[in-house]
């Protein structure tokens, strides 16, 4: 077997092997098959496919390449949740304590965010104390003592993967459903939990902005995830305008408490019970879609989930008094409405513009050693259907330089749409797949 | 302009600009741009295709990645030949002295053989004394003076190619009409020839297996020559067995010497005939194609062509005096007849296995650095066509060694294919493209 043949083989569109995939992963890995190889084989696939079996043997190989993580020693059916990303997505901050408060262990291995935002741990070390540098042990047992832990990713999870990747996005061979849900399932099954759901986004702020495209790689996700033994289902839902009103990550957490309170944005408190609810049937603590939604919203009104929320950001060193008193999270020194520029009703806002934003106001990073600013960020005054007078205030920045606000507050302004007739809402739940 | 938003259009199908493609391989060739990008990009060109434009662009940005031969300092049209490649080719020896002697300039840049054969440089150094180190002064006034001199590749010619081809061969992307075309002329146009006639091979022995695609390669060569602004012409041959009956080095030295006399193959001379034409009426030494080939032939029956061959050996320190008595060429010590295995009519000669009974022998190269032994060869006694009875010798093997005649005995064994009815002879010259 050698490398030369295999893409020879995938050019000619046939069909790898199971050996032949892990041939050519553990190979890749090792460093004896050269980036230009495996480069050649990734746009070979890009235009010749694989097929399903295919899929799940790249995925397996992948998720094998490093440390396949042993949760067996945390009681009940762990389930884990992951989003393909968008902006003001702050769902796990809400979904985890939600979930949790009913028993269900959440065991969460998180990254730090690149681009827009920053990810799940940035946006938690807004509170004062809160850290996610725990051994494994002590992981393990917060998970089974409090039923929600979330961990850095120490482990070395799917470096096939990493590799991959890095050569993928420098040869445009990113867009491919396979190699794409490959990628995302292969960090999920390292990362050991026995059931997984995914909130798959479409629209223009998400990885996938056609509806179609979303559904495909939701049915491959969740194909390959049930045929590697893990129940696997996912969600899609809307990302044409940001998740909630907040972007940033001080602000998120703001938004995800206001929400753990109840008062939060719907479309937030939609999509956590929708997913919530499959977590919980996944999980087999609820038998309908109807109990489960009732159980979830149950842990809103009854301070349940808020409370866990508490318990979970002061296992792991948090301060709690932050959590009750949101006000106390970090605050930016400049506060600056953005004034519509027109008078309408908002057609669209356009995601990515409103995440470069709050990445030029110091609230993401451009490159890994990059240092976040988590006070800063932008609150949404009107979404999509809103009727604006010109003038009127659209967005709130949160910022502390008035250079990057000036640059901030531009890319706002571009990033609404209007319309002069009413915008009709559209569905946010986009559809459930199974199988 | 960035590689990876160049491999996206045309992983997307659309057409590269002659500056992308000038970036590109500027790029490349200064190691700015790594393999695996222009990997990814070469399996997207196997895809996508270039069109004609495109494949003139990387043809011409590939030739001046280098040197450009400056030949202005010879006389007269300088009309180039290459062939694509075949076993038994010794074409070169015979139609080199037979154009010159008629006062076209010849002035050939060579590479050594590497593979079943040796090159046309090897072979001409079984004559004793004969070397092509000359500067290219001592090239150039050879060229005026005799009108026929070769020289080592010693200038950096399409380094951009060199490159290529070695990455393409370990990605599978050879195998693009554009790709091998593009690679083939880079070179013909830095070498400095005003004209070119290509000497394309079809058949089992040849890089094009099928006539189909020779023709396709031909033309695709033809429009790179004439758009770049030289006169290109292709003549398309049959390459189903070997050419001529010698293979080896100072064997087909001696056959080139047998056909400069008028008793070479018929085949061989046929060739020659052909190439030569479209030679000299690229020069424009004759104004119709028979009157070119009366002229040629006359070189022959004259001794024309004779006294050139040897006129060029002596410029460039060869002994003439084999070339009157080819008998002092190198000579093996074995002399080894194969016998025909069956009673019936030669139906196929596979040239390959010919190529490689030459090899083993010791008269080509594996590695660059491997000797090779002028003495050894091999001179077939049938060829297509012809009938012999079982045990009549079809081949006789010129070697050094005994195991290593035992070797290629068999591969020449195997070469050979038997029918019992008559097998038609097929066209040699398959067609002439002139645009």
């Amino acid at each position: 077997m050698y490398m030369g043949g295999l893409i020879v083989k995938k050019r000619n569109g046939d069909a790898l092997t199971k050996e032949e995939i892990e041939f050519m992963i553990n190979g890749y890995v090792k460093g004896e098959i050269p980036d230009y190889q495996m480069a050649a084989m990734m746009m070979a696939i890009y235009f010749m496919g694989m097929n399903d079996e295919e899929t799940v043997c790249l995925t397996t190989a992948m998720a094998h390449s490093g440390d396949m993580l042993d949760l067996s020693a945390i009681n009940g059916i762990k389930v884990d949740k992951h989003s393909t990303g968008g902006v003001g997505d702050k769902t796990s901050l809400v979904l985890g304590p939600m979930v949790a408060s009913l028993g269900v262990p959440i065991a969460k291995m998180s990254g730090r965010g690149l681009g827009h935002t920053g990810g799940t741990i940035d946006k938690l070390e807004s509170i004062k104390g809160f850290h996610t540098s725990l051994t494994t042990e002590q992981f393990i047992e917060n998970v089974n003592r409090v039923k929600l832990a979330i961990m850095g990713q120490t482990a070395d999870i799917a470096p096939a993967d990493k590799k991959l990747y890095a050569l993928r996005d420098v040869t445009a061979t990113v867009d491919n459903m396979s190699l794409i849900a490959s990628s995302i399932m292969s960090k999920k099954l390292a990362a050991g939990a026995d059931a997984i759901v995914l909130d798959v986004k479409t629209g223009s702020g998400a990885f996938m902005k056609k509806e179609k495209d979303s559904r495909l790689l939701a049915k491959e996700m969740v194909k390959i995830g049930n045929s590697a033994g893990r129940k696997t289902v996912a969600v899609i839902s809307d990302m044409d305008q940001p998740l909630g009103y907040a972007v940033g990550n001080a602000i998120e957490v703001r938004e995800a408490i206001e929400t753990l309170n109840g008062r939060g944005p719907a479309d937030l408190e939609e999509l956590c019970v929708t997913l919530g609810t499959q977590m919980l049937l996944c999980a087999g603590k609820a038998a309908t879609e109807a109990e489960a939604e009732e159980m979830l919203k149950e842990t809103i009104q009854n301070g349940a989930a808020l409370k866990k929320f508490a318990e979970f950001v002061s296992a792991q060193g948090g301060d709690t008094d932050c959590i009750y008193h949101p006000e106390k999270l970090p605050q930016a020194s400049i506060v600056k409405e953005v004034a519509a520029l027109e008078t309408g009703y908002i057609q669209k806002i356009f995601c990515e513009e409103i995440g470069v934003a709050s990445l030029l106001l110091g609230g993401g990073r451009r490159k890994k050693e990059d240092e976040i600013d988590l006070s800063v960020g932008i609150m949404l005054r009107k979404k999509v259907g809103n009727f604006v007078n010109q003038g009127d205030s659209i967005a709130t920045i949160y910022g502390n330089d008035p250079e990057k606000i000036k640059d901030a507050y531009n890319r706002i302004e571009d990033a609404y749409f209007y319309s002069q007739t009413a915008v009709k809402k559209k569905k946010f739940i986009k559809g459930i797949i199974k199988e």
